[in-house]
């Protein structure tokens, strides 16, 4: 006998926001006090007076209900280096925080800190992420890590990292190593997991090419993304990656790219014509002092870009945050607020951008029925957030983590009246313990 | 007979920050595992293991104690306009939000905004707000307006403004009438009571020069900072506000400047020369578009900042992304994390900085015995925050506004174990009623 199909039936909302044209009115798809269902892991239907017999009942009355977010870069173990180097660019935090840190990480130090970070992303209300494991992690690590992406019950996406950042030796396992490792856990850990799949991670640099070429032809091999760091700080042009990326045949619609900050107008070009996609992670690039992406440029050529928290280099997991500062950078650069994106491009950008920069868009980011039931609620009646004068312009401008309400992913709630749901015992005392352990294996720890 | 002494005592705190170098170790005055007393409305005593008979305990085991922030410049009715204008530059934001809406305000519509503000502003730490009303605000309004700050429990300056932003007759008050309202609302509802005091708020513009002459004058007979805005928009150039502060004589370390994002080097070495103080908003300086205050180079010249929430400008109010921002957008401007502020800057520029500024230090902005008690309790165990690696680093980069357990005001609670105290009935709602009345209000709303 088959198991019947469980329902949710989010009652009375005040506003839907779809982000599907089809199915609302304008480019981010309104129903104006409306109803959805969840069935099973998918949206079921969405509009007013839903007839459903047999849901488990959620009042949204007063609510607003939109699809979950997209974070499009992360770096999950990092809640761990939390307050590291918080005075220091991309280049000594890396040095100080993260080199010598990803290779001394056990097992248990990856769960503990991705399965901290993963309770934070749901925090404020990611229901698909961005994994992209340091690569220097070791493998007992990584598989600490995907376990605890399993068992958070977030939708990711794994990027298993191959090649070394530098030619120091030490740093990077053994290619071949790694690429049975990769299929291992390709096979063994993701592929059987719905909510899970792959991407390889590397690093574009020209005295490594042979190398990249290589970790190129696997991820076209697998038919997964290459996801790769491009031009953050402006140092990295001494590495020559545009170079790199078109010996190795690397630009395509496969190839993601996080942060691409410093781009002349013909590498825009260039990326554009590929249909390269962009991930944009502004806390990150404020943090880390790398600058500011050309973003209404990029978004000019038809280039498709996404949001990213950029995990440790960031720290707070506020998507609300990453969208106005979104916004505002671009505000300060050019000295105009009629620039993109604007609030409506934004929203966007935070969840059907980040799907379709994932390839994910017939699956995730939009509440269109047949999609994955990757919902949140929102409470714009709390403090900080109402009253309401324009609901939009107020998610971007007002929201803060703490007005997540419910977060659905495949229709399972991880997220229930403000109240995080599965979360470990003593998952914090534990965390505290893996700092422990990290700062004791540093020496000149400071 | 003499009422008692009220007593609380914060017990077994991880760490306090004092603020005080006089008083714990370092620039920021640290002390770990430490005991804080409150004694009425000052702060008592702090250190390790103080006895105390009698007094309200508060326990603080695993918690950061530090003095609340400093909002140096807001305009609290604002939270009326959350949304409005969210794609809009400054002069486009005053056009449809602003400067339509301020003439429109009843009392009851300044009350309820303005307790709506407060509310959120003691969710995010702050103790001490300047409240800087808009210049066509009607008198009524302005009490309304009063009578929320002194409901609020906040220590509260209200900046009440004089003088016409523009040369449209229909915006300003007539100039003797306001001048007799401020002596009015100076002697019968801010002197009576000692959480307030009183600013003059006004703008200096070229063609209303005899005006601003007049409202210096007025500032100083009053023996009260005047509060202005200052080239927030490069198209301010054309009201030659400098040219009016030196005619008016009012360069002075009685002048607080808000913004002032495009100064000269000659203007910085002019401003630092009198001692003028400035307030930096980074997040409404984003959301309108307005630019990158030169804040290294104002620290070099000796000026000193202090930061502001800037009200509906900025919309949510979370003085962590206040100094973050602060730190971010010099960072992106310079391309290099050596700059000032500081991690261990901003906190002090939010904090005891925005006391000097407003030339309150005597008061508050540090936990020495003696001064008032204004102090805020966070905790670093929530899981957008911990574990600890760097509490300094972590506050900043880390923190959000529901990680503040405890705020006291003249060491009375006005957030206790998370929760804000003293919420009026049907605040939200009355809000609500308050943004449809202003809305039907306005012809040409959008």
């Amino acid at each position: 006998m088959q198991k019947p199909t469980s329902k949710t039936l989010i009652r009375n909302a005040d506003l839907i926001i779809t982000m599907d044209p089809d199915v609302g009115e304008g480019p981010l798809g309104l129903i104006r006090m409306a109803d959805l269902l969840l069935e099973g892991d998918r949206i079921g239907a969405v509009g007013r007076n839903l007839k459903v017999h047999g849901a488990t009942v959620v009042e949204a009355s007063g609510q607003i209900v939109m699809p979950g977010f997209v974070d499009v870069h992360n770096h999950l173990h990092e809640s761990l280096i939390r307050g590291c180097g918080t005075d220091q660019d991309l280049f000594g935090w890396l040095e100080a925080c993260v080199l010598p840190i990803a290779p001394r990480l056990s097992e248990t130090d990856a769960y503990v800190g991705v399965r901290l970070s993963a309770l934070d992303l749901i925090s404020t209300g990611v229901t698909t992420v961005v994994d992209w494991a340091e690569l220097n992690t070791p493998k007992w690590a990584i598989w600490g890590n995907i376990r605890a992406l399993l068992d958070s019950g977030l939708r990711f996406v794994f990027a298993y990292t191959a090649g070394a950042y530098t030619d120091r030796a030490s740093e990077g396992r053994d290619l071949r190593e790694v690429i049975g490792d990769i299929q291992y856990v390709k096979q063994e850990l993701i592929d059987p997991n719905p909510r899970g799949s792959l991407q390889i991670g590397s690093h574009p640099i020209i005295s490594r090419l042979e190398e990249f070429i290589h970790i190129t032809a696997l991820a076209r091999e697998l038919g997964v993304k290459l996801h790769i760091h491009l031009l953050e700080n402006i140092k990295e042009r001494r590495n020559q990656p545009m170079e790199v990326l078109k010996q190795a045949g690397a630009l395509g619609p496969d190839l993601l790219v996080a942060h691409a900050i410093h781009l002349t107008d013909e590498e825009i070009a260039l990326l554009a014509a590929h249909e390269v996609r962009i991930v944009h992670n502004p806390l990150s690039n404020m943090r880390l002092a790398s600058g500011i992406i050309r973003l209404p440029e990029l978004h000019a050529a038809g280039v498709k870009v996404g949001l990213g928290l950029d995990g440790g280099a960031n720290d707070t997991s506020d998507m609300f945050n990453v969208m106005r500062t979104a916004i505002g950078l671009q505000r300060v650069r050019l000295l105009r607020a009629d620039t993109f994106p604007s609030v409506v491009e934004v929203l966007r950008m935070a969840t059907r951008g980040g799907a379709e920069v994932l390839d994910m868009e017939d699956q995730i980011g939009s509440l269109t029925p047949g999609k994955k039931a990757d919902v949140i609620i929102l409470n714009p009646a709390d403090f900080n957030f109402g009253p309401c004068f324009n609901g939009i312009g107020q998610i971007v401008f007002n929201a803060q983590p703490v007005n997540i309400k419910w977060v659905f992913v495949d229709g399972q709630p991880l997220k229930k009246e403000g109240q995080l749901m599965n979360i470990p015992p003593d998952l914090m005392q534990k965390a505290e313990e893996a700092v422990g352990r990290i700062k004791h294996r540093l020496e000149g720890y400071k």
